[in-house]
């Protein structure tokens, strides 16, 4: 192919906010992964509203729910992460967002304790630049299974 | 009186969000205006969260609604004050905040010409400072009639 081909579904997946989606719908397709996360860096930052950052964070699980990095978390650090997430939802009123890729739990946690004591405003712009690394790495899967993709239907076509 | 008996209607007047009129009405009596001032700088800036930060942006009418500040302006400034706010509250998602005290339509216009290319994040910001001046104003005038009220009573009371 070349280039990539998805549409606002993919990119709904990289990251939930609405105009995000469409935006990297509009500016695709793109040649390359460094292309398509300089627009989406350009449009996360630039052009998505307080408002859709908000529905972004919304589209993640509570971090207790998700499963990935959590793999090794003794039961009393899992509750203790739990309880932390809850305080800071009730502070900040969004979910605790973290790029959680290769970090350990008590590392989030530590991190979770860290961030609480900001002020609103700065923890939002800090969850939005954790929330953009959530965006590249989704986007690099999003290549990597096209590319696999494009190498299966080689196959497939060679066969 | 000495101290202020306000509650948390009289603070939501102040500031549509919920909960910096519950905080104000919590931590009051204030003794002073300034200490009310200060106790409205904290909570505004450290406990409402951005939620609150767009509930209370949310409770402002649009700008070409509001009449004073605006008393001196041509019909062609009034238009392209309108215009720009629109354009403005499409790109930000909330109203554009100003203190409007002590300065004229023109200069309003300007300052909202010279914001828009912000980021979003950072006009949130701006905003929400500004938000803090228009507390501080209003509070003011909430000191200044419990005063007037004050004497009023002692008038009453002498009569």
């Amino acid at each position: 192919m070349g280039t990539s081909v998805f549409g606002e579904k993919e990119f709904l997946a990289c990251c939930g906010s609405t105009k995000f989606a469409q935006e990297m719908a509009s500016a695709a397709p793109f040649a390359t992964y460094p292309q398509a996360v300089e627009a989406a860096r350009d449009i996360w930052f630039n052009k998505v509203d307080v408002n859709g950052w908000l529905e972004a964070f919304a589209a993640h699980p509570e971090i207790g729910e998700q499963s990935t990095a959590l793999a090794t978390a003794t039961d009393f650090t899992l509750q203790e992460l739990y309880e932390a997430n809850t305080r800071y939802r009730q502070k900040f009123g969004f979910v605790f967002l973290i790029c959680a890729s290769g970090r350990s739990t008590p590392e989030i946690l530590a991190e979770l304790k860290k961030r609480y004591p900001n002020r609103p405003i700065v923890e939002f712009e800090i969850a939005a630049k954790e929330q953009m690394k959530i965006i590249e790495l989704r986007l690099s899967k999003l290549f990597t299974t096209e590319e696999s993709d494009a190498s299966k239907s080689r196959e497939q076509w060679n066969a």
